[in-house]
């Protein structure tokens, strides 16, 4: 893209710098130097981000945590508007570099998992500051890690451009969805309705807290796919009790529907835990030598027993060697029960001795490079019916494939770049376990994208969710810098 | 026994038949009689039954019913005592003939099922009158059938007697538990502790109302066993989240508890849906000659597709002759999964997109004769660590063994008797497919046991429960000249 600018227009130096770049250094300490300033105020937005509920699986608080995300974009001087959603509304909007050459289109989400408050040590929308127990403290909320710290920080960065005065040497176009907890279902209506403005930007970046709890920042280069089914089983004319519970005795000569779920469910695996769908290996990809060497680095410098204690867990389901077992977490489909329901009862109440005529269960299946969603389906649909479960239905309430992007990218190697100046070890990862539906950047809008940054959090989905608060100087410095290493190495 | 009383004191004719048998049979014509008079205040006793709640597993109302039945007691003149129990207390108490030298234990249990109302057309303990849609009434609520109906019916019996001024022809021994539906904890203690009194009783008889839906009417000969079981996993030394739930990410590389307790238990059942515990075989009993033979004039006298239309139930899970299903239905021990939970969601709440740090289910259990309690647990616990299922715990909370009794014992023949004079189409069954302690009858006290009588009921433990209200008419009959056909049959 050409500027239509005059004296702000960087010029190519003979060395590969631009003068711009020299500007850009400039510029750079002043944000870096507000964000020092201002960092107490950044954290409040993000406290106050947390404070605001927005369950995408209940529907709690997404109005309003879409108009407090459009209001913070107002403020800082850029335009946004709210687009309905099947259950929330999507925030689009622009903020505009006075000269900049460059758009990154951000992505992020500003709903969260729901949170049982039984089941948490503070209350999960209180955002409240506890001790780590080893002199740092936490900000712990739903939403803290995944992804309000991230999001609601990397808009405190453009405030922190704004407080500083520092013109932004990029331009931002803001998609920030409300549903990507429920898997994302407007996502792609929107894209493919604003397929010629997003096609505009040059790429995609979804901030995250990347550095683990032993200070290692990997950068992943790609996100599994996430596919969410309701298995269920109802008694009829394939047996079972078709009409209502029945006693428990006449399970000796009438279907079950609870058994014929979990039957059907347990051949999803092999006993050692892995994926098994009759036909699907034949659609993954192998991982390439890239892929290979990247892992081999990746554990040389990460041990993969930090995850393991991050997680608290004492072991691995597999013993073999380190290299295969980051390959598996990146590389593996998985599939995992949400939740399972035989009858109604809760947890904790004492069931009725009955066969219950309805059995159901959620349960998200992620996928792996080459895996695609028709696919999978189909693999599914044949694996349970050639084993006898054609009475075992199941429905897909959400679904998309995995993406990957090269480090080659000037978007990825400008993160890396960025978090390398503020951390020590930043490695890179070829893929992330996580899924993100970022295939619609890669595929469908069809830009590069980017994803990661400094900062520490943990426990995603999980009770005590929260983020470091000290870790989150570097994750607003990685963040600046990155603006300025994008600009930089998309060659203005 | 012999009776202190005289004249009163029944002298064998040598025909077999006694002159009391004359006696009785003018007493019996005066109890049918009023139980004609008194049928609407019978039917009201037992709706004043059902509208005392009392659920076991929950607690609610077990200590108003216990005085219930004991003051009901007192009313016809016998004496009731409340035995504590672990949750509810035991009714013991005593109804004595004037000359009687027969004593009946007479075991019931006056708690029931929880049930959830959402789930019942009409408020499970309101014991309204429901039409059937074919001139018939209903009376609909949770211990209609199971086992209010048939525990009150009895002793509206005793009360017609009272009312008809015809003294006992046995006496009766009460022995009425609060406990039944969660597993009979406290019976055997009190058995063992009242073994002496106990075993001064001729014969053990529980009232059921046995009629279908076609007017047939099964007589069980013996009863399943049961246990039940919770079976749990949680993450730990061998694997898996050990200290919260996680994102479900971390399925790829970390053991997943729900996975492994759906897997463990799906191990326990062949695809065809049989129970198949390692080495479990070995202990059961042969269907023997008589059995055999019984099953076959059973099936010649009942469709089991009769059982499937009364379950609301389109097919059997097997597709065999009647005589091996029905053998399958009374002679095959079950397993059921009452309830299942991974994490803690409630059913209609969408889960968080996590593994579950615990994963749970209540499973029961039937036994078959042949087969221990203590065997049965140390099969399971091999089959499940052979498999790699060392970390599925179960714990065992409450279990018992199967009881059968012979055709050919007076209370088991005075039962079939007093059922024919009332209806046509009776049928001995050589087993019962439901579970029943009653092999503290026949194996602790050691006395014969007789369960049955006439009337239609259907639903037990499930929604909608309900007893036909015309049907009481036969079951009252039945259970008057029961009393009389056993005080006959032993000899009086």
């Amino acid at each position: 893209m050409i500027s239509p600018g005059g004296a702000e227009v960087p010029l190519r130096h003979p060395d590969g710098l631009s003068r711009g770049s020299e500007m850009h250094r400039h510029a750079e300490e002043r944000v870096l130097a507000q964000i020092d300033r201002g960092f107490e105020a950044y954290i409040d937005d993000i406290r106050a981000a947390i404070r605001q509920p927005s369950v995408s699986k209940t529907g709690e608080g997404l109005a309003e945590m879409a108009e407090w995300v459009a209001a913070y974009i107002r403020r800082l001087g850029g335009t946004a508007r709210l687009v309905s959603g099947r259950e929330a509304p999507i925030v689009e909007g622009d903020l505009r570099g006075p000269a900049a050459p460059t758009t990154l289109l951000f992505y992020d989400l500003y709903d969260v998992q729901p949170a049982n408050p039984v089941e948490w040590q503070v209350p999960p929308f209180a955002a409240e500051t506890v001790s780590d127990g080893a002199g740092g403290s936490r900000l712990v909320g739903r939403g803290a890690f995944n992804s309000k710290g991230p999001m609601v920080g990397f808009l405190a960065v453009l405030r922190a451009f704004r407080e500083s005065d520092v013109p932004m040497p990029v331009n931002i176009r803001f998609l920030i969805e409300g549903e990507e907890e429920i898997g994302s279902p407007s996502l792609e209506p929107y894209i493919r309705a604003n397929i010629d403005t997003l096609r505009r930007c040059d790429a995609a970046f979804i901030p995250y807290l990347g550095t683990n709890s032993r200070g290692q920042t990997p950068i992943r280069l790609g996100f599994k796919g996430l596919m969410m089914l309701e298995f269920s089983v109802e008694g009829g004319a394939w047996g079972g009790p078709a009409e209502r519970n029945v006693h428990a005795m006449h399970t000796a000569w009438i279907g079950n529907p609870g058994w014929e779920l979990l039957t059907a469910l347990a051949t999803l695996q092999t006993q050692g835990g892995r994926l098994a769908i009759d036909g699907l290996d034949d659609t993954m990809h192998e991982p390439d030598a890239e892929v290979r060497q990247l892992v081999a680095a990746a554990v040389d410098a990460i041990d993969p027993a930090v995850f393991l204690d991050e997680q608290g867990a004492r072991r691995f389901k597999y013993d073999c060697d380190p290299r295969e077992l980051l390959t598996r977490f990146l590389f593996d489909p998985t599939i995992n029960v949400d939740g399972i329901w035989v009858g109604d009862t809760p947890l904790g109440t004492e069931p009725p001795t009955q066969m219950a005529r309805r059995a159901s269960a959620i349960v998200d299946i992620r996928l792996v490079p080459g895996m695609t969603v028709d696919e999978t389906v189909r693999c599914l649909r044949r694996h349970l019916d050639r084993r006898g479960f054609e009475h075992v239905a199941f429905r897909v309430k959400s679904a998309y494939p995995a993406a990957r992007c090269s480090p080659r990218e000037p978007v990825v190697a400008a993160l890396i770049d960025a978090c390398r100046k503020h951390a020590e070890d930043v490695v890179v990862f070829p893929m992330h376990a996580g899924a993100a539906p970022m295939y619609l950047f890669s595929e469908v809008i069809g830009i590069p994208f980017a994803f990661g940054g400094l900062g520490h959090g943990l426990y995603p989905h999980a009770p005590g969710e929260f983020l470091s608060i000290e870790s989150m100087r570097g994750f607003l410095r990685s963040m600046a810098s990155f603006l300025f290493a994008f600009a930089g190495r998309s060659g203005c």
